[in-house]
């Protein structure tokens, strides 16, 4: 369960247009994908997990922006007890690749290759890399069986290597963006390769869309908003009280958002929120700047700035249920920064575990979309990195 | 050697004002101490270096905030191949007190505790853990042997201490606030354990501080500005010329600097610049909030943003020499950012290595407490900081 700490004034007629227009949005998918992936879709992935961990040591999970922070930040808050994952192809440093090439050194391991087009540079210079590797070490045979690509069902480079060597493949789907992709298979198989427990992090996920959205099925048969839940619900919804007060926030010129928390094991999952909120809302000379701090560290280097600088940042904190001590700081630093006159938001969650982060992923997925429209820009856009991928295209090209 | 991307208009005679007070500051030692540390310190220091080399595995390193981030910074960034770090004290969460004990499990260690007072809480109660298993696994006089304090010559808990027990002992100068102590012992000793070359860190800050000035012995001795190199010299160095950009952008309302480097390992040496800038200049409720982003990967997430969200932001990029690849990407980056209307700065540095880092961290040092001055603010107190202390230390004595 999660709670917020404020009120905010909602206007339900517009929550419920825009929550029935990010239903019915062609990249809307995630919004019902914790009711609409099965048992068969999870066994599949399951299945790949067990054939893993049963012949590596080490999974090289490639892939970048989308395709990479959502389950780094999961498996970076847990400390899961399974196959350790090293990444690779999320940057173009030679240093960064020969490092994660050393890290495998001589263990057993498998790829988990993760691209819908194939063609993003980063992540397939690093596959050529990981895949001669593979293929040195176990023989061409072998190598295919050791490589899983999570790419496009129908077309792309990946998709057309994958059917001609017989990789095992599984398919993003078509309808949900990177930045959104943590709940598909996207995140789902490096997790569960890692050790999450990944039918209570979609059960977490599920309860928090059942809060806001009654009968699932009904949106893809009859892509109406009459599968929102009543205006009563929608109003004290803490996703949608959490958009409001953002755009509220925002019209009063606070225009820096600083997720704090006092978990150090969550500052990727800090990573992955500043992904998913500066890609969706930062676009056309506008955007909430979010930034991030880990406490009580920050408190000696940021927590300056918070306590005392510039007027035009708030924070939300995400209150994870800790040990006594921590919570105490917790307390301490949240009246001091409110008496420093900024707004404190607090996003409290009832469990440290999957289902804990299975509810703050869809919280937040949720009230960003919604956030985002509020803000009057397509939230499953990205016309930005989009112009960068191209630039970066043309220089593959001149190679 | 360092240099800058732009020019800027510098005003010669305040800066040499500012330079003046920055030196007689009683918390300024460190724009002087590349010159200052003496062969005698430097041989105590790797001497305690060699002893833990040869009887640990893992060096526990227990601060927070300037007696943490420095050293670890620099030791994320070139992975020495020396002994293992694990960092604890620098929170309280007991999650993590936990992970750094399994991460030590049953292998030899020493403990590094540094603290200038003793009783900061996080670092205090982590030693006590670290201390127990010490003594647990080695008896009580081996135990001793096996901690280094890094702590005030005459006075404090810690202090006390060790001279009580004879564990041996290093200074934290008087006038070297935490952030800006990463070449004292601070930082040294554990950058020694973990194999870093000290002597060519200190190298490049040396180099650096000769660029402006001219005779750094006559500084303590007489307290004067002669010191400073001539009008013509000043007027192009990189550290006074960036300072003085970051004033006037801040002038046009730029209010975020944004540090953007293509080297992952990096990302520890941007949240010393986070603490170092935020620390220094964010008071009086005004400051540039320093934020950071790593590319490529954040390209595909808060590089939305950057390219076309609000255009309150400015980029500085450290440009790292890095392999051909990662240098174009870097030129199409700022080339787009820089039609996206954003300001973009380029600082770039000869070398990745011991020597590049000991340039770039006095740089930054210097260019920081310049700017802080001409903010009108004391680039060395943290009133905020210490406000914090206060109230966990209210609770420590509740407990």
């Amino acid at each position: 369960m999660i709670e917020i700490n404020f009120e905010s004034d909602v206007n339900v007629g517009k929550t419920r247009e825009l929550l029935g227009e990010i239903l019915a949005d062609p990249m809307g998918g995630w919004s019902v994908l914790p009711f609409l992936i099965n048992e068969k879709e999870l066994n599949t992935i399951k299945k790949a997990a067990v054939d893993i961990q049963s012949k590596a040591e080490i999974l090289v999970c490639i892939g970048i922006g989308g395709s990479y922070l959502g389950h780094r930040a999961i498996i970076e808050a847990l400390r899961p007890k399974g196959v350790r994952i090293v990444y690779a192809g999320n940057s173009l440093s030679k240093k960064e690749l020969e490092f994660a090439l050393s890290e495998v050194g001589e263990k057993d391991f498998a790829i988990n290759v993760i691209s819908k087009s194939g063609t993003t540079l980063e992540p397939a210079i690093a596959f050529d890399v990981f895949k001669k590797k593979l293929v040195e070490k176990y023989g061409e045979v072998e190598a295919k069986k050791r490589i899983f690509a999570t790419t496009d069902a129908k077309k792309g480079t990946l998709h057309d290597e994958a059917v001609e060597n017989g990789y095992t493949r599984f398919v993003v789907p078509d309808d949900v963006g990177g930045r959104y992709s943590v709940l598909t298979v996207v995140g789902l198989l490096p997790l569960a390769v890692a050790g999450v427990d990944i039918d209570a992090l979609l059960s977490g996920a599920r309860e928090m869309a059942e809060s806001i959205i009654k009968n699932p099925l009904d949106i893809k048969n009859q892509g109406a908003t009459t599968p929102v839940r009543s205006d009563e619900i929608i109003r004290k919804n803490p996703m949608v009280r959490y958009a409001w007060i953002r755009k509220a926030l925002y019209q009063r010129d606070y225009d820096t958002e600083v997720f704090a928390s006092f978990e150090p094991a969550t500052m990727y999952f800090n990573e992955w929120l500043k992904q998913l909120f500066g890609e969706s809302e930062g676009k056309g000379r506008q955007g909430i700047w979010p930034a991030s701090v880990i406490y009580s560290t920050d408190l000696h280097s940021l927590g300056q700035f918070m306590q005392d600088g510039r007027r035009n940042l708030w924070e939300t904190v995400i209150n994870y249920p800790t040990d006594e001590l921590n919570e105490k700081v917790m307390t301490a630093v949240c009246a001091a920064h409110t008496m420093g006159k900024i707004p404190v938001l607090k996003i409290s969650v009832s469990s440290y575990d999957e289902k804990g982060f299975g509810e703050l992923i869809y919280f937040f997925e949720m009230a960003c979309a919604i956030s985002a429209k509020l803000m009057g820009v397509n939230p499953f856009d990205q016309p930005g990195v989009e112009a960068y991928k191209v630039e970066l295209k043309k220089l593959m090209e001149e190679k």
